[in-house]
This record gives structure tokens, sequence and C-alpha cells, in this order.
């Protein structure tokens, strides 16, 4: 697998960000099959041109390289090592390109259980959003032996705009990547409470948006969600449970370390207020309209469709 | 007073801000007279070339317009309004430019004095450090009346980049300062939250800053402060005791409204802890230093000088 047109590659999890990666091998000419529990998702890949399969090992027939962009650990490792798993059936010496989520010791032991069936695995977790994903111009924050990397290049070539080589050590792709969440996570929490209080104190949140995005205050996050909240738009970019997940791995990492995240365990808490208010599969910037509910505050809100 | 040349202005407060903005003003031809409880800031201001007065109300004879860069509410309402106080000495008609952080009632409450005396007051919190103040590259955020601006002008075009002009209501430059602090004061403390944990990971903390900065984690205070973290480097360009006082005013506005500020609140207490643990007047990336303390945790420690 040398060029992306030569390539075979296998895409497990059609979600926003599964669905645009896949898209972005298709348009440069690769062979992609793709699966996804939830049919849904499936019809979409097939409406764009994809093929689809019916389980992860048919969806791994002859792959040189398998992308997994499932929810967590968990899921990682039942669609490549259950049954029907995807590893049984890909080429030897193949790779796995691994972009869930996950602690560094999950993807220290899915690189060691990749190695024992002969296969190579990437620890690359992923960052910008469903839109850079359709667009082939993902972060990918991504760490395994320098084979894997050579064999996973065409692919990542395709999908990503940047791509972190960070060591030959599984676990340091998905290190970088659950501190990027902690800062993304906290952040979003921060922007919420921030500009509910500034409506509060009575201002114009449209020009507190013009002079903290110009200021010390300012976060990448304040800048990118802060405008959901302006336009009362909630369809999710990205959703709340996608942070009660992350940031519980964050909270989770931190105390088998015994390491205190103060910060984190507060965000943690509001993405769950958040979730328990039934905004959970929503626009992550729902925590604002949550702080609203609560103290009973007039955010703008969705323009009503005819 | 309509052009910097003939404008004599008063400044009380020779801190790090206060020094910067009035030798600002010094370089553009302004008489300035400086005033500071502690001599050696006098002194410095002296050895740079400027006037120095033996109390407020001497720093105010005459002037066109006063610059109030205190710690606080209180201590602007004493320098102006208490024994030897500067209101009584300035021209009928100037300018009182109220730079201190303070809460939205502080700032109406001491306009309202100002106007009983006959003088304009711009509530006028600035943003940008040490290092801009001396530029004369500030962010201001003021508002007040058309008049207090006019009168104003002068000062605001030599100390400033940017001057946000947020209505006529004396409250709204320090509600907006106030929820740019949340932002500054969260952000600060969570950076350091993660630099440490990304530390305790194994992460090499150098490719971290590389890969955050350009990631959806990034702050602008993440970007700012980290560098004194990898330099070992906690000379204070901004204390940590700024943001007990500053967090401290932001959730005492929260409690006030009946506005809950949970992040604040965490951030608040790091920043206590910090200033518990004897760094309190140094860099307010010792949050990290704070951590690392508690953890056992090794980061980059100054140079030592020969």
């Amino acid at each position: 697998m040398t060029t992306a047109e030569a390539a075979t590659v296998g895409v497990i999890g059609l979600g926003s960000m599964g669905l645009g990666m896949a898209q972005a091998m298709v348009r440069a000419g690769m062979r992609v099959t793709g699966y996804d529990v939830n049919p849904q998702a499936m019809k979409e890949f097939s409406a764009r041109g994809g093929r689809v399969a019916a389980h992860p090992a048919a969806a791994a027939e002859d792959a040189d390289a398998m992308v997994v962009v499932v929810v967590n650990a968990a899921q990682t490792d039942a669609v490549l090592f259950g049954a029907s798993g995807a590893a049984a059936a890909m080429k030897r010496g193949g790779v796995i390109i691994s972009s869930a989520t996950m602690s560094p010791d999950d993807a220290r032991r899915l690189a060691a259980k990749a190695a024992e069936v002969g296969l190579l695995y990437l620890d690359a977790p992923i960052s910008g959003g469903a839109a850079k994903a359709a667009e082939g111009q993902l972060t990918v924050m991504a760490s395994g032996s320098k084979e894997s990397f050579v064999r996973a290049r065409p692919v990542l070539d395709v999908v990503a705009h940047t791509v972190y080589e960070l060591g030959a050590d599984p676990g340091m792709g998905a290190s970088f990547k659950i501190v990027n969440q902690l800062l993304a996570g906290v952040h979003i929490a921060t922007a919420c409470e921030a500009i509910t209080f500034a409506k509060r104190l009575g201002l114009d949140i449209e020009l507190v948006y013009k002079v903290i995005t110009a200021s010390a205050g300012n976060s990448w996050m304040f800048q990118d969600r802060v405008p959901h909240i302006l336009a009362g738009d909630y369809t999710p970019r990205s959703a709340v449970d996608i942070f009660t997940k992350d940031l519980g791995i964050v909270a989770d990492i931190g105390r088998a370390e015994k390491f205190p995240l103060p910060m984190t365990a507060i965000a943690l808490q509001m993405f769950l207020m958040t979730a328990a208010a039934g905004m959970g599969r929503d626009d992550d910037a729902s925590v604002a309209r949550m702080i609203a509910q609560v103290t009973g505050l007039d955010l703008p809100s969705t323009p009503v469709a005819d």
C-alpha cells in the first residue's frame, strides 16, 4: 500500500467523524468499505457512494488498513477482536488506525493484542470536528512504530491536515488527546458559565463575544462555541455526551494515577447536569442552556421553522 | 485638553500597570505626576523621568485627567475621596479614569460620587499586562458619558491600542472586565492542571505545548503562561494575588446575584491554595508549581544564577 489509489481500507464507525473520513478516502480513489452498528449511518454512507458490510470482519476483508472511529476502548476492542471482529480478516501486516478517545493504558493493551495476531497498530486519536473530517483536514495525534506510520501514511495523507508524530510508544497519541480533551471540555463549560453570567449582568452578549475574542479571556472553544449560543442553535456539531464520555475518561485516569483534577471534575459535573436535563444529544454549548434554565435567564432561542 | 502635549495628568498607583501607563504618557509629552503608597514605586517612576507627589491631592493639582490604577474599589475610593484625596484638587470638569478591577456596583457608586463634586468619571478597566502598558498598547474596556470619553481621549490614545466603548452607563466597563477575568483566571488554572497532568502521563511537555497551541484545547492564557512553566521562571509578570483578588470579586458578584459560578469557584480555590503555599506574589503560572508540590512532580526549575 504505497499510494492512495491502491489502498483497500475498512472504516468501522460511520458517525459524523468516521463518515467524513470515509468520504474523504472514497474521493481519493481508495477502495473503502464501511461498517456501523447503526443501519441509518450505513445508509448514509451508501447514499454517498460508499460500500458497506454486514459486520466488522466483512469490512476488513483484505484491508491494508482499518480505521476504527467508535465511541471508546471497549467498542474498539469488540469490533476488532470480538465475534466477527475485523482483526482476523485483515491482511497480515496491515495496520489498525485506532481513533477513538481512550486511556493510554487501553491503547497499549489494544496495540499488544494487534501485535499478537501479526497486525500493526497506530494509536491515532483525531481532533477537528465533523466538518474538517469531511474535508480531509483533521489533526491526528499519533504514536506507533515506524512501520505502522509507513503503512498508515496513505490514509493519514487523505484524512489529515496535520499529523503529529508523537513517538513509537502506543499510548502517547491517547495521552495527548486526553490532555486536549481536558482543556477543550473545561473551556466549553467555562465559556457557557461566562456568557450566561454576562447576560445576567445585563451585557450585550454579541458585544461580549467581540470583546472577549480579542482579549486575554479568549479560548479556541469560546470562539467556536459561543456563536451557537448567540444563534440559539443547539444542533449538535459535537454533542454534550461526547464530553460526559471524554471528561469521564480524563477523570478516571486522574483517579487511577492519584492525580487531582479539580477543574476537570467540575466541568464533568456541568456536562452531566446538562445531559441530565435531557440535552445529552444536543450541541455541547447546551451547557449554557442548562445554566439558563436553572437561573431563569433568557438566552437567544432557535428561530421556529415555518 | 485636546492634545496630549497640553494635558496635565495625575496617575495614582505606580505598580507595573500604572507605571507603564505613566511612562507612555511622559513619552507623549504630557505633564504627568505620579503617586503610590509604596515609596519604592515612586523612586522607580522618578528614575525614569517622572514627577512624583507626596499624596493623591498633590498628584491631582490642576489635573485635567486622573488615572487611578490601584488594587480595588476601596483603594480607588480612598485615593479619590479620602483624606488628601485627589478629587478635591482636580480641575472642575476633569475626568477620573478608573482602571482598577471592581464590581459594576462599585463603579456606579464611584461615578455618582465624582458627579457630586463636578467631575467626569470613565469606568475604564484595562487588559494586556505590564509589557503592553509600557508600550501604550493596552486594551481598555470603557463606559461613561460622551463628555467623559472626550476628556479622556488624549490619555486613551496614548495608553491604548484598542478602546472598547461600551456605552454611557458606568458599570459596563467593570462588567466586561469581570467576564474577561472569569475566563482568564479559569483558563490559567486549567492550563496548569493540564500541563502538570501531561507531565504525570509521561509526556514531553514542550511537545504538548506545540500540539495544544495548534489544537482545539488552546486558550490565550495557555499559550501565554505555559512558557513560564516550561522555563521554570515564576518571576511575576502578573501575580497569583491578582487572581485571588479578581476571581474573589467575580465570586462575590455571583453570590450577590444568586448566580452559580462553579468553574470560577474552583479556580479561585486553586489560586488560594497557591497563595497559601507561599507563592502569592509569584507569577500566576505558579498554580502549576503548587500542583507539582502536592503531587511530587518534577517540573522544570529556574536555572540558578551564578
